[in-house]
């Protein structure tokens, strides 16, 4: 079966306090870097096994949903190519 | 002074083992998903202050060397636009 390459980002959905974001924006202040504001995210790159892009993208989408990210907190973007 | 936004990214170096990776694939493996492998990086988004694009790029690099990415096991890219 054909391989996909899929890169997933994983972010904080905007309303939300991104505690993560902030420690890093406060020591980059500390240090004197003018950094106004900073968001973290996590960025997954899986190779995965599907008959097409079609179903590559179908079970990407799934596992985003049911497990990387968190649907009540997170938001997610993907992208998959053949590898 | 006008402000920009940053997008970094973090991996670790090609070589290295990824332990978070391998945990991700073995779990997603466990629940019947075909992945052949998996990395785990980091992203972030910072909008920093800068007098133009030029010096928000030579500071965004400085504080990936020396505080985001660790250079004996991280490599890092980023790419700096107005905001």
């Amino acid at each position: 079966m054909p391989l996909f390459k899929a890169r997933i980002e994983i972010w904080l959905k905007e309303g939300l306090v991104d505690a993560e974001g902030q420690t890093v924006k406060e020591a980059l202040n500390d240090l004197g870097y003018p950094i106004m504001a900073a968001r973290v995210g996590k960025v997954y790159q899986l190779i995965i096994e599907a008959v097409d892009k079609k179903a590559a993208e179908k079970t990407i989408d799934e596992l985003c949903r049911r497990l990387l990210a968190n649907p009540v907190k997170d938001r997610y973007y993907f992208e998959v190519s053949r590898y």
